[in-house]
């Protein structure tokens, strides 16, 4: 199985959270195919448990489009309502650990460079979708999940293997949580998820990664709606409203050494030049260091919001679509890691690296641990400069067999 | 001809701006009835002066609709992109000057009520078509010019009767600039344009009309993406620019006796909460009493612009997509209107209203002055509460044969 | 008498309010030696009714100025506190009604012009006090009101003269209400009070002004103090909560023919760059056609201070400095006015001149019109270019003899 | 020679920046009576690198009042326009290196607590100045040299020790960059400073600090002034152009791991209510913990100072105040410390504190560095809870003769 050509398969067709039919159908066939008990969709992920999930409209397009690239009925129906995630498992000969691997799988709303000089474009590989990219190499980690998949196949180890194709990583809105809520994690004794990076090297990789704790919110004003020529006065301007408190969001101080990140993402409001805006809707995020740091960011966000709906004679709302939060990684598995890193052939093995991003892979840790397991979430570096989310975002492929090694001769080391 | 019949018709299809085929292709067919020489669409619109065009797609599901309707392929091909005006001329017996009435045809995108005490629904001749409303009274001005073709179809009179029916007076986005640009006003020796009025009690009338000059932008900000957690330093905020542009534009100074408006209606910025947000889309209008002081509202607006963009490290760009002038009534029309409009009935008559919104009416007016000719603006008292342009809006349906009254007499004296 | 050598005089050493102290003396002076019964200081100012009152080294300061300039003892000292009002009273040789005229004494913080086309530089009567000056005709006021003193000094008409001489105009922080409050406009029966305006010529005359309601406000906010760089997040910025009210402020919608006014006209905050400001003290104005809409402002005004509070996590305080009324001018007056003016020889007469400034003189107005009287107040050009309250402001003096004929003109017609 | 003692004279008397006349004059008393060799003044200061110099009225007041507790006048004159830096140098009696040591001596604008558990209040050292106070332990700081100087006077080591102590530490606005541009600290071979820091325990101790880059500025708006009532177009209004700009200023994003700050500390603008600001002035800081981050976003706030300009039709000018600068200790400096610190009694040694605030003393160190020597920032607990710059800061004595022990130690064993 060539790992890059099974990357490069799913960088043709990158589909959006929620939404990934056509990457979790071929997933389900390539790991039924490898001899693994295979449960997707209802099976495995809890509906309610999920936020900011699309309008039924786009999932159902990006189903009917699965189905029209000839995933299997049988197969997608499990998936409908955009439950799209898979779990695999595979009994070793012996007894032993459960050992778990979390890969993600969804796309971002990005379009692709045409450019020469970038790969996918000269190679032909290039996203066949327009407005839609794998920009942030989760179409690596699905193909170093199948590859390892494909390593470990015979079930010569000790103990259990469990592979979790997660949807729904980006925006953090409840993919790994739903996953949680169903179970899959529940008898996991050591769990590990990777990433791929940018601006790190070929070659370097970091046992460990803390990621930054995050809210994604949803924040309304609602005011009252008048003629801007014949009567503003009597209008109560939502969107003022909302100028104001974005302004004052982005200027919440920074809390000494927590990295904290507010961001007013989108704002749409109003409905006609000649209309005093009588609503205001904007989506935002907070992050910090710390869980605390950042729901006081929260508790800030909501003042300001009582606030400035007070200065402008408004109502608000605000609900959380999203969060992330943060966990610390086993030293033990910090440890075994660079060691395994060594062996595997990487040059520049580092303890932890500290993202200044949010995941929800560390929902997955922190859930082993509190029943007494243990986890890290692996970088693993890729040589390239363009920054994830970005229009020519890309990765050196030979890190692909690189990282397969590595969670080859973990599976190994912890499943003897 | 039953005014009030005709305005129930209207009513319950309303059409929004350059889209009003089924109402266009309706008083075609009725003034071609009444003998009227008509032309419409392209033969009385230049296309390039329209601003603000809706989208293609828009424009052709208007169309569909309205030939679904019944009107006949003849008379909607002529409309086809949107050119929904109508233009009837009937010459008298005698010679004499050109008199021309505007009416104004478009509806709005408000949802009309459903209480038991709005007129329409108790009556069963409510808006038919979700989520648009004859909100500002047009479908009557459309019924009375119908019913005034009716009374002086006989063309028992000196000179030439022409009767402009406009399409898109909402947002002043170029209805009547694209009809006077193909030359509709070139030959009018007298012209009068005529709005109902909420807030007036039926009997109350205004022989001419102020409306304040207006303004309508788009007002854009680009900048950069980046993802607001790893590295929100290297985006350029397109979402802070608009708001600190927009809190900038609404405390612009008021001009002391100028009326001066500035409102931002729209904003929609930004396309994810993990992003900063790179682009800005503002719809704005400015307005004042004179053109002059318009004008420099305008460039005050471009001014914060340049300056917005500036402290962001943004780039802008502006349009205009719709304007409005002023215009003085010629005072011997005011006197004719006030004798005229005793002896139709009317009890609370007077000169001049100042109003506080703008209307492209005074387009047409101007244009025959500047020619030598000689206009007035009327506005009739309806006697309803409900504003314009909200969800109750109506008006009390005696007006419609008063006003006709009104139009028939003041034909009949100018062209005797 | 020469009023334009008494102007001058004036015009040399300009007083601020409530320390009119020099100005008052040489009134109290004039008017002793004319025959008039003169009471001033403590006997015609209620001294609670004053707002903004400058503090108290202030007023010792610009008393013991007074005091070098040779002003009695016995003068001076009634007037300690600031109390600079005086009122003047001569009774007729016949029964009448009681007529009273007020003129205005303050000067303003103005540094005066040095330039060579500047009059009060060329002819050398230019302020003798560095920023200081009678930019606002004030010097001009008292000197007619002086000349008019002395030309009906005699006695010779039926009923009472009182002339009032009014401290603290600017700012409209109490002058006018503290002499009303002790009762000195109590027995009028008639009351004008007059105006020099720039941008009229001279012979041009308004029999009747009407002036814009306001208030003044201080408002201030209380935050909590922290080190900007080891704990910003500490701090609750009042400077930030300044800033986002002041902007919410200017923002506030215009009602239409209302020419209201919002200016936050001074700020101050913090104590160093390195600490988050906890502290600051705004100055403000609302200004509005009527009396109701200006209350609204302020009720806006102040909702906007305590939502911004609520933002930033502060305290507010607000507090009235100062206010001014609206008035309607008694017809009768008015007609009376314009055919005295005739007479008096101006040549470009009119009923009534609509303000954008306000006043504090239709407090008196109003209130002697609430017991029964009536009153207007007269705007008279004085044909000069440069605007009120600037370094070069000045008037022609030819219409110092002009105005002074007009209100003696009155005083007859009004006294006979 | 009483450490504690020492210090609570000091804090009885607290002088700010470029004044510390009292306090300099006491440390050339004792630094000259224990035999050092002292100068002082324009003998050791540079005038001109100075910043954001007090007027010269403050100066002199202080200065009298210096003169006024008996500070000789031969002493004072050297130090006039307030030049308060000493430094003492002694030569030990053998060849060796130059060891230097640099203590700040100025105080704060703050109010002393009267709190009966606040140890200055109780043991009746309390601040004798109202307003002013030693809130940042430099009254600790000179007492510790003072009594290192007595410990070290025999001159009992080899080379040469240098004691260097600094006026106006706060604000950083050239207290130290004045002496080095003097050459004080040319020959300096090893070079340490010292903060006693509240937060940390007595007994803990940090062998180097790292401190953020800063930059504090003054920033200008120049604007028009208009009439707010009869004329608000006409001005250009300073105060939004300043309320604009903070909120954008607060609102730069945060620079991933560089602890980047923006406080806009003071703001004063306008004259009066009924006039439209026409200047605003700004004190503002940044920080990062890279001088390039701090350079960009100096760059930054001057790009929103000209975007906000442009807005308002104002002119701006911004000007650098202060600024502190960034280094690296030398490890074998800091190993060196930490032994030292643990034969000195210390309980809790680490290599490096990274603090969130800034300092001048690490252009000291820079200096030295450049030149090939070494340097190092020692900061010392005080076991104290209340923040730096608060009323009620303190500091446990009992760390002073440690912190002095500690000093001796590192001298005897570098001199050797």
């Amino acid at each position: 199985m060539d790992v890059i050509a099974l990357r490069r398969e799913f960088h043709r067709y990158p589909e959006l959270g929620f939404r990934e039919f056509r990457t979790a159908g071929r997933v389900v066939e390539i790991l039924t195919s490898l001899g693994y008990a295979v449960q997707w969709g209802f099976e495995v992920m809890e509906e309610s448990t999920r936020q900011d999930v699309p309008a039924d409209a786009e999932i159902d397009a990006a189903y009917q489009e699965a189905a029209g690239a000839g995933v299997p009925a049988h197969v997608l129906e499990k998936m409908r309502r955009g439950l799209t995630g898979v779990v695999a498992v595979l009994r070793g000969k012996r007894e032993g650990p459960v050992l778990a691997f979390r890969f993600d799988m969804d796309a971002l709303p990005v379009e692709e460079s045409r450019d020469a000089d970038h790969l996918p474009a000269r190679e032909e590989f290039r996203s066949q979708i327009a407005g839609r990219m794998h920009a942030c190499a989760h179409d690596g980690h699905t193909a170093i999940g199948l590859a390892l998949a494909h390593h470990l196949a015979g079930g010569d180890f000790a103990g259990t293997l469990k592979l979790i194709f997660q949807p729904a990583e980006e925006g953090v809105c409840g993919g790994a949580l739903s996953l949680i809520e169903k179970g899959v994690a529940d008898d996991v004794d050591r769990m590990f998820c990777l990433h791929l990076m940018a601006n790190m090297q070929v070659g370097e990789v970091y046992a460990s990664t803390r990621y930054l704790a995050s809210a994604k919110m949803i924040a309304e004003f609602f005011g009252t709606p008048a003629h801007a020529g014949g009567a503003p006065q009597k209008g109560n301007n939502a969107l003022l409203g909302a100028a104001s408190a974005l302004l004052a969001m982005h200027a919440l101080p920074p809390y000494p050494g927590q990295e904290t990140r507010v961001n007013v993402g989108t704002l749409t409001a109003g409905t006609a030049q000649n209309i005093i805006p009588a609503y205001a809707l904007m989506s935002l995020e907070t992050r910090a260091k710390s869980r605390e740091v950042n729901d006081d960011l929260v508790r800030r966000v909501e003042q300001i919001m009582q606030g400035s709906a007070q200065m402008y004679g408004l109502r608000y709302a605000m609900r959380t679509t999203g969060e992330a939060t943060t966990y610390e990684a086993d030293p033990a598995l910090v440890e075994l890691v660079q060691e395994e890193a060594h062996l595997a052939g990487f040059k520049d093995i580092h303890a932890c690296y500290d993202s200044s991003v949010s995941e929800d892979g560390p929902f997955f840790i922190r859930h082993v641990q509190q029943r007494g397991g243990q986890g890290s979430f692996i970088s693993v570096g890729t040589g390239m400069e363009e920054a994830h989310h970005t229009t020519r975002f890309d990765i050196c492929e030979e890190v692909l067999p690189l990282a397969v090694e590595l969670l080859r001769r973990l599976a190994v080391r912890i499943l003897r």
